[in-house]
């Protein structure tokens, strides 16, 4: 039970779009990842998932409308919503979510990531 | 599924120790809460526990040890662990919890709340 300083952990990931598991508690998880660019579309038929920017801001497309995320917010993203993060800029975004939520959720591509790495 | 800015939602909660939820997934919340001054010594028996420091800095006191939690950083505490949150000056913490989670966990006194305000 030590503390954990969020900008030390997301100074440890190297890649955009490579969450790393931060902490687990009640069966979920916090991820930091770094967002730059496109991320497919895709939706969770079973997790709800929030993301926190902690630094920089980001967009999240919807079918039928677009979200900007700022800095210092939050956005929640029921199951079974189709969405698409898109980052402009570099941004770091926590994430809470079901330690079963797989990042590209009901598709695979390139962007898949299993076996998450700790930290 | 619209953004909200953690900054705003901490400038609604007018007392200490008075936990908004601002938002819910998976059966967990997150919350709002404005630490100062000592909180009563507890233990979940079920539900791990997520602080998160927007702002400020605050103490977590274990029965054997003690964890400074400052700004940026968080804390899991897991269930079944006796803690004491204590903040000297002013902190605004982020909560990530299940939604039964009671802020006193195993003890009722003065600070223990019920029906949460939502924001």
């Amino acid at each position: 039970m030590k503390a954990k300083n969020l900008l030390h952990l997301f100074e440890q990931v190297n890649a955009f779009w490579d969450p790393h598991v931060v902490a687990d508690l009640n069966g979920q998880e916090m991820k930091v990842a770094k967002f730059k660019g496109i991320f497919p579309r895709h939706l969770h038929e079973e997790e709800d998932e929030c993301f926190l920017v902690v630094k920089g801001h980001f967009t999240m497309r919807f079918d039928d409308y677009v979200e900007e995320v700022s800095e210092g917010s939050f956005i929640v993203v029921p199951k079974g919503v189709y969405h698409q993060p898109e980052a402009e800029e570099e941004a770091w975004v926590l994430l809470f979510e079901p330690a079963s939520t797989l990042n590209t959720g009901n598709t695979e591509n390139a962007f898949t990531k299993r076996n998450l790495k700790q930290l």
